[in-house]
């Protein structure tokens, strides 16, 4: 497995995944008939570290975003955004991008990460548990705000 | 008092207070040295609905957006963000802007409004408790999330 920053070069390996988490609308409040064009535009935005994860056959398996979630006085807090393809969970690789990430967020200074909307039939809310996030607050009927200090 | 619907012309009237608000850092986790384009692509959003109040002397005193804050799924919750002057402070502008939002919101088919990321030292978290607003959650040392049902 290889972590490492993400190219555009990597989007039409990362969008089959994407699409189908996106489109099932059980872990991101994202239009589920979001385009190709427009989710490329949300996740490979200049704004934001992008990353993949390599399986070790080569094949693109999962992405994350960092970014910063707030400015101003609240500028340490970071928002990172996960995905791994639906048909190859199970292997550990969100775990060790997450852990990546909350490093490579550390090292950048964030004291802090918030996830601002995790829908609460998202699978992934045990793991971001097992990392030491708790949910700070749940909108009800909706969505989970979750946060850990990094 | 008249809540109105902002044009492209009410902007000059809005940024002196705009500024003054988020320089102070003590409200919104924007940028204090946001410039006042940036500011204006922020606020005056053609995604967003844009409100103005005006005294009775004809001056804009306050202004406010209202807009989705999450798609698929939880589309049905609104976010909004307001601005009142802070020299036409304690005149019940704020709390008419709010309830005239809440009112917009409830008639736009949302179901619930979430405000992201109130710093904790924002006067305004005890109107919007009075308002019927509650803490979601609090990102330690930082921001409240604030919720109400419409």
């Amino acid at each position: 497995m290889l972590i490492r920053e993400a190219t555009a070069d990597d989007w039409p390996r990362i969008w089959p995944f994407w699409h189908r988490i996106v489109a099932a609308g059980e872990t991101y409040a994202w239009d589920p008939g979001t385009s190709e064009e427009e989710a490329r535009v949300l996740w490979m935005n200049p704004a934001k570290r992008v990353y993949v994860v390599e399986d070790d056959s080569g094949a693109v398996v999962a992405s994350a975003y960092l970014t910063p979630n707030y400015g101003g006085p609240a500028a340490g807090i970071a928002n990172a955004g996960f995905m791994v393809d639906p048909g190859q969970g199970g292997r550990g690789h969100g775990r060790a991008l997450a852990e990546h990430l909350l490093a490579e967020a550390r090292n950048a200074g964030f004291r802090g990460m918030v996830f601002n909307a995790v829908v609460e039939t998202n699978p992934a809310v045990t793991l971001w548990t097992s990392l030491g996030f708790t949910i700070l607050g749940t909108v009800p009927e909706a969505l989970h705000i979750m946060y850990r200090a990094i």
